[in-house]
């Protein structure tokens, strides 16, 4: 079924027995869906990054490894078994730092546990249950986020966003974009400012891309147009993502994020992390502990294929940034809103 | 003479009875000095940004109408008078808000005042005597700003700067940059941090350039990484420059500064603003009087020829902000350093 035009495509589906990705490197010029054949087509899908988001990453693995499986049905009980754990290592190791992709991929090889007596085909099929099951969980973790975040979301107001948090980046509505998505289908109206994220564009490429497609009144500007924008009175709310927040409430986040925090204290204006309760992380006890990946200057350089920036230029390209948490206002979760003080909010949610 | 590879070409330079222009459009990847043959060149090379920068633009027209007059030296005094207006009128076309370009094309027709008895010939040498004049000015304007800005830099001091207020966009040493090249010819050691300023990128096409060129020790960073950057302690000081200072120290300059000066504040930076006395505009109260320029949308949404978000998508681009006068530390002027209160220290400046 071709997709209207304007309606936001699936970052991916099961579907005829097989999963479907939307390549999201070519976003926005191209909306090109790829149906997965095998297991080295997932792995590249994932190492390209024509999937990316934590959670996005756990479902595709999820399938990934259904995909892989799926020319060895006919083979006996322990002969799949060993099989499996063979594609879920290759996998595994198409982005070895995405945790979610490891724990999805473990999660589906612990379902077939206690199975002795079925076949391959029975394995299998219980294998794509799981998969369809980490996926469900995965919208609902969404919804349930959404849910939380949707009454700070005035009628009319302006919310301000960075890189992308959104449905791209799930199989779901997205975890900041959550409550906007749910403010529209509740018909509140709001007009949402998405910084493009220097120096990947995520926010240009990605955010722009997903909420204009689903009909949300979104305006893209310049990561450096936010103070502007913030004190022209534009915006009442920023609501972001995050890859870890520390057991003291500290969010690491894309660059740009910290800055962003700051100028929302400095306007008076609310700042929000929306994240599933799993990227609380207790065993980091604050952000100085949070090792920040620092990447190539080319992408700090160049622009596509094109230099704009000296050659042999000096560079720093940190991927993250560590917002300190007397800067966050509250973190939206699938369990309810955490106000301050976090370190004891965070204590009782686990406890 | 051919430049070393690591010399800074000058923005500009009266050699053989000639302007020659450094192409700055071709910045950082071409170095091409372009001899400047008549005035519908010099008018395109304007409007074309190949120079920019208010003080270089007034330089450039200063010249500019000695090039287009060079011609018309053998026409008596009267005829040359004509086309003196006549020629000026045109070349201030080429940059209708570069207000420089208009003040140095009205002095130096001014110039001529009371020399009714001279030929064309001793009138176009009053003109180059004229450009050169404007020209040595805006030198020492550069070195004087540089000088008492000077004592802001501690040895092995960070500073951050946004945009290009460089020697690039005057004919000296620039207005920002200027204590940091006084600096490191007092062998001061430093370094610089340069915001890439998104959209136009003038910090990674051109203060990386030319800082880099220089032997300064510069390092380039995205808009979005000056909060990090800052929080590691990098950052000691920032110096940028202005286009126009209300009377009461507002600041308008391009888009991101007010960003950079919040930060600054957040972290405790002193934040300063460079530039010629001549800037300072008492006739404008404050800044919400001044009109920000609002800039085509294309400019946010591509890159060079490519696109790098959707079609249609809504954008915000304000090429100016305008920074509160509460967070200016002082401004750095040929007069001297001035501090707060500006109102007053503005006012006794001109008394």
């Amino acid at each position: 079924m071709p997709l209207p035009t304007t309606a936001l495509p699936p970052t991916l589906e099961w579907r005829d027995d097989a999963l479907h990705l939307l390549d999201q490197t070519l976003l926005p010029n191209e909306i090109v869906v790829e149906r997965q054949h095998d297991a080295q087509q997932v792995w590249h899908a994932i190492h390209q990054l024509k999937v990316r988001g934590a959670p996005a990453i756990g479902v595709a693995g999820a399938y990934g490894l259904c995909v892989a499986m799926q020319p060895h049905r006919a083979l006996p009980a322990a002969a799949f078994r060993d099989k499996l754990g063979e594609q879920a290592a290759y996998l595994d190791s198409s982005r070895p730092t995405a945790v979610n992709l490891h724990w999805a991929l473990q999660r589906m090889q612990a379902s077939l546990g206690g199975r002795d007596d079925a076949g391959g085909e029975a394995l299998y099929q219980a294998l794509v249950d799981e998969a369809q099951a980490i996926h469900a969980e995965d919208v609902a973790l969404c919804e349930g986020i959404g849910r939380h975040g949707l009454p700070l979301i005035r009628p009319g107001c302006g919310v301000l966003t960075h890189c992308n948090a959104g449905a791209l980046a799930t199989t779901g509505i997205g975890t900041a974009t959550a409550p906007m998505y749910l403010a529209q289908r509740a018909g509140i109206p709001l007009r949402v400012y998405a910084d493009e994220t220097r120096p990947l564009l995520q926010g240009a490429r990605l955010t722009s891309f997903e909420l204009q497609r689903s009909g949300i009144d979104v305006t893209l500007i310049t990561d450096n147009m936010a103070a502007a924008t913030m004190q022209r009175g534009l915006v009442d709310l920023v609501i972001v993502g995050t890859d870890r927040v520390a057991a003291n409430g500290d969010v690491a986040n894309k660059i740009g994020t910290l800055g962003v925090a700051i100028l929302a204290r400095h306007f008076g204006i609310p700042f929000y992390v929306a994240c599933p309760s799993s990227t609380l992380d207790l065993a980091t006890p604050d952000g100085q502990r949070i090792v920040i990946e620092e990447r190539g200057a080319e992408e700090v350089t160049s622009f596509g294929l094109r230099r704009t920036a000296p050659e042999g230029m000096q560079v720093r390209n940190p991927a993250f940034d560590v917002t300190p948490h007397a800067l966050v206002s509250g973190f939206i979760t699938e369990r309810g809103l955490i106000e301050p003080p976090f370190d004891r909010q965070f204590a009782a949610l686990f406890s």
